[in-house]
């Protein structure tokens, strides 16, 4: 149907900003005002591509910031768009993303502002990410799914092993796909039973009371949730109070329905996990420490704590950093793990990571770094390390993104051979990070079940009820945006933006 | 007189491109086609800063790209100058210029689209190079003077140690800036006299033919070039022949003049040099390897040849992977060297490079980190690990820029305790990388004596002949461009990229 030939024969660019800063959402002890935002593309073709319904298919992306500078990254989106994507053919591009991604990364006036970082890394994620949505619409399937039921050969090219065959090869890439083929097909009946396992982050936001952070925890749970993450770093005492809230939150028993199943324990952070519940917390810096800072104040105020992780305790580029701060905390007790990734540049950055054991959490972000072919990269080297890749997915749009990385991920690279745990729950290692901002804007917006687990693949049935909008199957990437959102969050000129001037 | 109250009261912003493209100028492995272009802001003041003969002092900033993307730059460098610059008072800002560079990178919804690097980090070096320019005209001194008549005291609070204070604290970097005080004065005195050292990269652009090449290194001899850069990567045979021609040049002492001497043979490449003339040829192969390519390439094709070093053998941000190159190539026979960091994004990635002892000379660049404060860093930390600072100078204005950059290392920071070789030379370790293109655009542009080396402060002299462009004590950073440049050269609107439409 949608395979027939077509032209990228022109795009539209949305600086899209959410007033965020207003409620205290997405602050940290370095963010201290967030607007989520996302600078955000909308390919179109020539002739329309079209599903069996009629509907045309357009190739949406984005990328994800908070607030200022989102224009320049617009900038970048324009430009990279104009030069490289206008004009060529969908399918010519779609039959070899590998080396769509080289086109993307390769043009050598703008890879000098990079090279392959920040702005235009930023920029080519969104112009990726819409290439991806728009191949997946076009073969009627979620992208996970695309990605998922290539063939180990197909998928193997689509990864750029240029500057990383020191670590991994394509051939042992190939090798690693194709040993995971075996139960693949039972991995993703299992996850589309009982859904992709979450983490919250929305409990303990530092701009939040309190009163709102129990509020919010005593929530949670009865959402289903068992893993929650708090932000640290802005002051000792605070930090101590906030975790110290949700821990006894946590801890009791009685804040939990009676039907509560404990989390498998034989996870690696089972360690961490709370005695009485299953429970587990976690930690995020956000960037503000020195390394030896970030070595005392966990010591001083955090470890004692027994979080799993800390998350960003220093500078996202510092591999020896985190290689050192690490090995402070492996030496500790309880032993806190290190997790970082979401402003992991690249997967340059990412190889060294893992060469040098920095971390024992691998955050990748869906759009931080040049799209999902860098994304699958780290992917396979962190599987090869035997790291747990547990995504970035604070923002508007990442959780509706992440979900597919994440599956890939349980399904193509990482899953377990042994998919029930002794205590019956579902052996699915890694966790998802979710907030609950902003899915209302989204076409096909990501759910959560009542197991605080993604829901996957489950409203296939509902398809023959709304063709206009098919869900799932023709979700693509998942990042389509509804038009009446362009409509007020548009800056400046989205009706929100006008009347606040 | 200048250091009276004003503020920046707005700014100008120029999209420089010069089409380079056609000559061939700037041409290597990596980047195929330069247009050596400059994101370019000047600072001005209410009321007008004025120097002692009433000539209005602005604050001219820049960074260099090389050509599309240069537009995405000035929109980051208008988006800091407006929100983070303008209104604020210019001696407040001079009083800590530490506390300004934390400003300038501090703003947290910036901040997101870096973290300091990429196109951010460009357009912070902009604005930073303009306000460092600005101080130092106000106080009628060329940059690199500014900062040497600093007392350590005010040097060392100029460098944020935020992310690097695990390899040097601000009182080691007191400590040793102050140990370097002792012959500053007679450094000083030296260098006016006999220049910084230089090397030429103008000889072997890869879009140069083979008789260019002969040509250009013939001239460069007489011109009393000692040091020679040579682009490699793209074919072996054609690496081999440019290379053998340029070492047949330089070997034959026919083609040195009478009164020639030989470079000091006591420093770092002494074992490298041509064992007739003294003279060192090095290669820059701009990233187009992986690590084990690198490595094979380097064996098979370049090591026999003995240059210096290898620059830029793989992606920039690979600390591990220089250090795994440096290895093997230690291991051989010639050993030869590996530079890098002209794309090194921040401190935190140099400060990498030296702890992992990944390099054996440091490329700075004087806009692709966050500007004058981050070089002062690096300059540091490469003094304490005892690896030479040879700063990337090839593009517009980069010259004109580095050279203060180069002096400020030699007189305050790595400068030796004794000044004279054994042979009669002068015992500058370091050398700075020169090539001739663009000058001309500049109101200060750097000048070869005919000794090969850049000169420096001479012309304080010819200060009374021409008031209005008072030469060298009134240059500031030295990147202020000429009006008419700007007419020329202003892209799309300027009268050259006019007459091509």
């Amino acid at each position: 149907m949608s395979t027939s030939t077509a032209k990228i024969s022109s795009f539209t660019i949305h600086d899209v900003r959410f007033p965020t800063s207003l409620s205290g959402d997405g602050t940290d002890a370095m963010n201290t005002e967030c607007d989520y935002s996302s600078a955000y593309i909308v390919l179109h073709t020539e002739p329309p591509l079209k599903d069996d319904s009629g509907r045309v298919l357009e190739g949406h992306g984005m990328t994800f910031t908070i607030g200022r500078g989102n224009d320049i990254v617009c900038a970048a989106i324009r430009t990279l768009a104009d030069r490289l994507l206008v004009g060529r053919d969908t399918e010519e591009l779609f039959s070899d993303m590998g080396k769509t991604y080289y086109l993307l990364t390769g043009d050598p006036q703008l890879r000098w502002i990079g090279p392959e970082k920040g702005v235009i890394a930023l920029a080519t994620a969104a112009c990726i990410n819409a290439l991806f949505d728009l191949f997946a619409k076009t073969r009627n399937k979620p992208l996970w799914k695309l990605i998922t039921d290539m063939k180990p050969e197909e998928l193997v090219k689509l990864i750029p092993f240029k500057y990383i065959d020191d670590f991994i090869t394509p051939q042992e890439a190939l090798d690693w796909l194709r040993e995971k083929e075996g139960n693949k097909k039972r991995r993703e009946e299992r996850v589309k039973e009982i859904g992709y396992p979450a983490y919250t982050t929305s409990v303990g936001w530092l701009g939040y009371s309190d009163e709102k952070v129990v509020r919010l925890t005593k929530e949670a749970i009865r959402d289903g949730f068992t893993h929650f993450k708090l932000k640290v770093g802005s002051d000792p005492e605070s930090d101590k109070t906030r975790i110290g809230l949700v821990k006894s939150v946590i801890s009791d028993p009685r804040n939990f329905p009676e039907n509560y199943v404990k989390p498998d324990p034989s996870t690696t952070r089972g360690k961490n996990a709370d005695p009485n519940t299953g429970c587990v917390l976690m930690v995020d810096a956000n960037q503000v420490w020195s390394v030896n800072q970030a070595i005392d104040y966990m010591r001083e105020h955090i470890v004692p704590l027994s979080p799993w992780f800390i998350e960003e305790p220093t500078a996202p580029d510092d591999v020896l950093g985190h290689a050192t701060i690490r090995r402070a905390l492996k030496a500790g007790t309880p032993v806190v793990g290190v997790a970082s990734g979401e402003h992991a540049h690249n997967r340059m950055l990412f190889k060294q990571m893992l060469q040098s054991g920095s971390l024992d959490v691998v955050q990748i972000d869906a759009c931080r770094m040049g799209g999902l072919n860098e994304v699958l990269a780290v992917l396979l080297m962190a599987a090869k390390a035997g790291v747990p890749v547990c995504p970035h997915a604070g923002g508007v749009g990442l959780c509706e993104l992440v979900v597919h990385l994440s599956l890939i991920d349980f399904l193509a690279v990482s899953g377990p051979s042994i998919l029930e745990s002794e205590t019956g729950g579902l052996r699915i290692p890694n966790v998802l990070e979710y907030v609950d901002h902003l899915h209302e804007h989204f076409v096909y917006p990501v759910e959560i079940s009542e197991r605080g687990t993604y829901e996957v693949g489950r409203r296939d049935e509902s398809r023959a009820e709304s063709v206009e909008v098919p869900r799932d199957a023709g979700c693509g990437y998942s990042c389509q945006m509804k038009e009446e959102s362009f409509g007020v969050y548009d800056w400046p000129e989205g009706s929100y933006w006008k009347s606040q001037r």
